[in-house]
């Protein structure tokens, strides 16, 4: 057996390690054989030092020989973004790729910090199951052409018990390791080409470009090496996605969006990353193919039908595509008023995710509850002008008086000023 | 309650702590609230980020804290040394100050890697015990003037505790983590004036000045934060000290050195640092007559004498002082030749204390068995000039094959050339 004490040493001091040292780790962590008091100093080894592409690749092909790797006999597509806020897409672009020829096998993450959870907000349809078999997962994607379901006890298994190490030990910030947390999910699920959306900006994880840049480097580079196709979409974060912010709020919106309804922002993204998807798998040639074919799945009421069908597969009412408005909205609103008249130079989007917790729209850990029908409607986006103590949205809750208090933390994070302020595109020209 | 893992993350994004941040770590680490693996993230950020002056004196107070710290109502001075390869040097100097009339409150340590260690080097003395209580300590230092024994229960948990994991998470070679360990132990013993002997050379932990004088000055820099006295003494180690390695081999070496031996760099270094111990504690204003009375101390035959009381208060037979020789050595003696003709350039003496493990001289891990009669006496030093096939010295063993397997090893450690060489100073003129 190697001396993992040895290899903790040698990444502490800087040193590049070989396929089999980074291994050793790997499965000395999930057999432990490593102790928890030991992976910690390795973690925190390489939030210091760092890992090379070739390292990281070791490092993510470790953590997917620890389970399962699931392959499917036909292309494949998924998309993966690092978390905002109101970022619902990946329930209306899995149909729409889906209706357009392509399957997607999509497996999601929920709610944590400021950013949501793809599982969560399905959660909010009633009856709706995230926790398939991997059997049922194959057979959803089979009928319907895609399927969105929580991680298996038994897909990179090293990396839910790495993380859970990581959360408690300030080594979450660390480009390898976010990188091989995401990419061994995103390779053992089967998606032999990926998108990512990587969100850039003061709802994101990264909140520049250069940070962001260097992760989708990363994130690409590993993918490669590990034979899946990657393309990174960088887009803008600085202002929350769309119209909602909470659970089955933005479940609402994103079939409102599918039944025809006009949100900007949310379009021009969802078809952008639609479209990747399309030209990356091979399925067209052309973006502006590709951009047609997803209109008319979004037109047509294709992309509509398919979510429904998948709704249905997965155990939940599909009424909800119908009429939305079933899930419902919490009892209350309060509004988010302007603190002063002028246009709104910048949002501190990170704050307003915080802020909702306290309706209990987010989760500060894992552990928490979730009200559904909480969350926030908001309007206002950078360039907007509003004028003092006029609406620019509203918090929707359960609780008047943590409404209320909620609505204050979010007005707070307004900056207006009496300078004109451009408004931002949502897709980022970086590089 | 601090919440003690946004201290960790406040020391790995490079913050200086605040007195109770640095507290609430090390307390909460002693009672249990926080994880060893949420310890060893904090000590491996202390390795990256390092830690201010005032930060080490907040952790060497903390660590203090967690036990009993002992107050004599005299002036007392003691010495440490930062480890090497042959030094006997506390054996003969406590007795030596003691005789000169300040008392030496002394908590030693154990071999451990390639140096050696003063409690096992006392403990080849038939029937001495090292593991006194407090009260103990205090009568034999009231009585002899000077005591050496291990580190009690109570004195200093924590610095006990978070060594054993730095030992097994790398993160041993930390600096601010190094001096907080010494600096602790040598506050709470009760020693109001400490001279350091900061061993520099490939024996030694510092190989360079520089590493050295870094080390130095943050020692001297804690103590004095925490009303000590302390001066530093930097001494060369890049030979093996005196003529002798092994337990009882050293402890024959001290007596006879005490008995009127001429040893050149061990009488060299012994006398600079009980003067300087001397001078420190104000005992004598000046240097050189602090120098006389060491010297005086040693021909008169009183340090000798304190010697033999502090042995036979202590459980051991104090006829050793007389006749050393009844200590005994190893069987066997094998040859340890020069493969060169020509002066010594170098001698890489840590691999002649790690080649020492092979006959049971020195400890690979805590639990290993000591042989207390083996060793190796060692005269060729840099600088000297040796023929090919001649015998720099010996090794002394209970297993033939073991010894010359050890011979070959220590053979390896010398490097010989035709060039002359100069022989280096004991004692160091840093900075």
């Amino acid at each position: 057996m190697e001396n993992l004490l040895q290899i903790i040493i040698k990444k502490r001091d800087g040193e590049e390690l070989t396929e089999r040292e980074v291994e050793s780790i790997v499965n000395g962590y999930v057999s432990g054989d490593l102790p928890d008091y030991q992976m910690t100093v390795f973690l925190m080894a390489v939030y210091f030092q760092g890992m090379t592409d070739i390292e990281i690749g070791y490092l993510t092909n470790s953590y997917i020989r620890t389970g399962d790797r699931i392959d499917f006999p036909f292309t494949t597509v998924d998309k993966h973004s690092t978390g905002g806020v109101g970022d619902k897409i990946s329930i209306m672009l899995a149909p729409i790729v889906a209706a357009c020829g392509v399957k997607v096998p999509m497996i999601s993450g929920r709610a944590l910090g400021h950013t949501g959870g793809t599982l969560d907000k399905l959660e909010s349809i009633p009856g709706l199951r995230t926790d398939l078999s991997e059997s049922e997962f194959r057979k959803v994607i089979d009928e319907v052409g895609f399927s969105i379901i929580s991680q298996t006890d038994n897909l990179v298994p090293a990396d839910r018990k790495i993380y859970a190490l990581r959360d408690v030990t300030g080594t979450v910030e660390s480009l390898p390791l976010i990188t091989a947390s995401i990419m061994s999910k995103k390779i053992a699920e089967g998606a032999a080409n990926l998108v990512l959306d990587l969100k850039v900006g003061t709802g994101a994880f990264m909140q520049n470009e250069s940070a962001a840049t260097k992760l989708g480097k990363m994130l690409k580079s590993t993918g490669e090496r590990l034979g899946q196709r990657v393309e990174i979409v960088y887009s803008n974060m600085n202002s929350p996605l769309g119209l909602y912010i909470g659970n089955a709020l933005e479940v609402q919106e994103a079939i409102e969006y599918l039944q025809g309804k006009n949100i900007p922002d949310l379009d021009m993204l969802t078809k952008h990353l639609a479209a990747k998807m399309l030209t990356l798998s091979g399925t067209y040639q052309e973006y502006q193919q590709a951009m047609r074919a997803v209109t008319k799945a979004i037109e047509s009421g294709q992309a509509l039908e398919r979510l429904a069908r998948f709704i249905r597969m997965q155990g939940g009412d599909d009424k909800v595509c119908e009429t939305p408005q079933i899930l419902g909205k919490a009892k209350y609103t309060v509004d988010i008023s302007a603190n002063k008249t002028g246009y709104i130079q910048s949002i501190d989007t990170r704050r307003i995710g915080y802020a909702l917790m306290n309706v209990n729209a987010g989760r500060r850990v894992l552990e928490s509850q979730l009200d559904y029908n909480s969350g926030a409607y908001i309007e206002a986006k950078i360039g907007d002008f509003v004028n003092v103590d006029e609406a620019m949205g509203k918090v929707i809750c359960n609780d008047k008086d943590k409404g209320r208090y909620t609505a204050e933390l979010i007005t707070k994070a307004y900056i207006i000023s009496d300078h004109k302020k451009k408004k931002e595109n949502i897709i980022l020209e970086v590089e």
